[in-house]
């Protein structure tokens, strides 16, 4: 498809800043073929070898916001049936007596709805990449293909199933199988996962020279173990096994030290925060600050829908930024511009999507239009501080993932009926004992 | 007008927990007047003394939620314009130097336009009534009538504006204003004004006995310093004078200690929380769950969108729930149904809204549907939980106050032209040094 985007404020990354340029945008195929003021069009048709007539669709912007998708860097997307089933109980009664009783009773096709049920939600929210964890993961990769879904996938690999070899083949198989999956070498955690196994994923990474991600520093109790277990912290063990030599990262990193955050800028490794997650659990605050003033990379995760519950960039993009603010019990740390970046580019980044990280010519269309006509954008005062501090779900008007138009004015255009997608997941939570 | 909604889910209250009722629930004129299985319907209207024929719509809500309109229970609407002027500040730079310049340069019709600007969003996230502080209270109480907008004003005076005379003929004219329209005693706070300024307050909640709001303990600052003036907290000082005799409460109660909580217990106060500003503006964590034990009546305001930003309950009935939980590092604290009764009753409560707050026949008919056919709704394991935790503005699908329509698949019913509001805010912000 070839659509064209006119009468746009367009919102493009500079330095690590935003700026808005006024115009249009083009869609060819997949990809950005041309931001610009769209005057002389003939000659930019000819420039782009580009039959005048070819526009499958031209959508006046009405001067809305195009800007590029949110990328959602740590997720569990199939958890979407255990929503609400099981809030308000402390994180290791929650985990071990309803999440995993639940989850052992799942099969390999819940998965295809649950995970389509997911993307649903992402695409209200504008995200249009989701970094995700879970099992079964032919059948994410899937649904996620037959929806139009970007996915890139790692590993929960632990003392309770998977093994290395099982993690290999999935990291050959997913980063060959279409253009809109991928794959990054992982495991679930330190405190569920042997030293052999993590071994086995740090041959893996030496093997690949590729980056790694797992939960890192989530809760206390975590990092405390760790430390009587290897006498050091999961960063520091990681790194002493050689799992950070390439890259990669750790999500949540709530429980961080100095030292911790020393090897994520030396590494060049990305902290992912899942702020609504963290507190809803009350497992605590990231030094997202901290982090930031030390230049790692940063991105935000929505986790999954059993510890949200939601799966929205725009309340995770509210929850960083006062919940840093709360921590240093300073208003003035971590600007809004840096947490729009987050949620863009340091996203992209963390998930190896640079071809989606933001608005440039040549880069994949990847993108979301925000509605500014809607009370909570206006004033426009300023732009990135309206889309951090009072944006919402409502003002996602169209996401489109590679160039195809998914969600467009509250309604999907994924190739699945929505109501099936509905009703499986009430069949699935209703057939578990 | 009169309106049978039909096929509904409809969310009753009882002893402060929810119950999902399946049935009709009709409207005639401003009231509820029948909530029922819809059978029968002839024997029903001659008991309701209706003739058939008149409904004005028949609404089929196709089992959707019917419930009550959220309360705003602090807010100051008319700070619109500064959304997004000045964020990521320290607080006394953020108000000493940025809104109070500003704040200075408002002349009265630019209340009429700001106060509008904010009830358009407060329709969008199901907000059917706001208790608002702000200045030129009569282009406050205009907008919010001419729109249909229920609106409960309450005084800022303080050493900078206003006098005792002026707050009484307020207290006397927005009580009779209009059926939309109340008053409640109160001042900005110890902070900003004077001993003989509060104490003529105090002489005006004898005189009428009625109850008294006010800012509250929402800075450590403020808290200290009004120890080192008094001796003791602002709601000791503020018992002390007798302004807490007749009811009533604080906004942000946020550094309360055990004796504040006591007073508040043993007064039957309402504590308003303000999340969203509080840790936006690095304030801090209100005890809520502590206030929730002791039986204190606890509502939810967003505060001004120069300091939130946003007027989204959605999003602050998540940071309620989720920040008590990071106080006390306990993710079993304040469930779900607490929050959304504080949103709804509990707000309902404090506004002096016994008319509005639930859903039951004879009340007045504010009261909102809920998309359930969204994927952030999905599967339907918890309705209350669902709400607080992974609802949105985006759910919100019509908003009626007073028994009208004012806001429906996203588009506005206010007798007012939507383009013209977002105009005139921007034109104020032009204008201004």
């Amino acid at each position: 498809m070839n659509i064209r985007f006119y009468n746009a404020k367009i919102l493009r990354i500079k330095d690590k800043s935003f700026e808005v340029q006024e115009g249009e945008l083009w869609v060819k195929g997949n990809e950005i073929c041309y931001i610009g003021d769209g005057s002389d069009q003939e000659k930019i048709y000819q420039a782009l070898e580009m039959p005048v007539i070819l526009w499958d669709r031209e959508i006046d912007a009405k001067g809305n916001l195009l800007m590029p998708g949110f990328k959602n860097a740590h997720t569990h997307s199939g958890m979407t049936f255990l929503r609400s089933l099981a809030d308000d109980l402390p994180l290791q009664e929650w985990l071990f007596e309803k999440v995993f009783p639940k989850e052992g009773q799942l099969v390999a096709e819940d998965l295809y709805w649950l995970t389509a049920l997911a993307n649903l939600e992402y695409l209200t929210s504008g995200i249009t990449a989701q970094f995700d964890m879970y099992y079964f993961q032919d059948q994410v990769a899937k649904a996620c293909v037959d929806m139009g879904f970007r996915v890139v996938q790692t590993s929960g690999l632990n003392n309770f199933g998977g093994t290395v070899e099982e993690l290999e083949e999935k990291y050959l198989k997913f980063n060959g199988y279409h253009e809109l999956s991928s794959y990054i070498l992982g495991f679930h955690a330190e405190y569920t996962t042997s030293k052999e196994l993590m071994e086995g994923v740090a041959g893996l990474v030496q093997k690949y020279k590729a980056p790694m991600f797992v939960h890192n520093s989530e809760t206390k109790l975590e990092t405390d173990e760790c430390r009587q277990r290897y006498g050091m912290s999961p960063t520091q063990l990681f790194e002493q096994m050689g799992m950070y030599e390439f890259g990669g990262g750790g999500y949540h990193c709530v429980w961080f030290d100095e030292q911790d955050i020393d090897i994520f800028a030396k590494r060049g490794l990305s902290a992912v925060t899942n702020p609504g997650s963290n507190a809803k659990l009350a497992s605590g605050i990231a030094p997202i600050n901290q982090m930031l003033q030390r230049g790692v990379n940063l991105a935000i995760g929505t986790d999954g829908p059993a510890s949200n519950n939601c799966l929205d960039m725009f309340k995770e993009m509210f929850l960083v930024s006062s919940l840093a603010k709360l921590k240093d019990m300073d208003a003035a740390v971590l600007d809004a511009n840096d947490v729009l970046y987050m949620a863009t580019a340091g996203g992209a980044k963390a998930m190896g999507l640079s071809q989606c990280d933001r608005l440039e010519v040549g880069k994949k269309a990847d993108l979301i239009l925000i509605d500014l006509q809607q009370p909570n954008m206006q004033p426009v005062n300023n732009l990135t501080k309206n889309l951090v501090y009072s944006g919402s779900k409502q003002n996602v008007k169209l996401t489109m993932i590679n160039g195809v138009i998914l969600y467009e004015n509250q309604c999907f255009h994924v190739n699945m009926d929505i109501d099936e997608i509905y009703q499986k997941a009430n069949q699935i939570v209703a057939r578990m004992n």
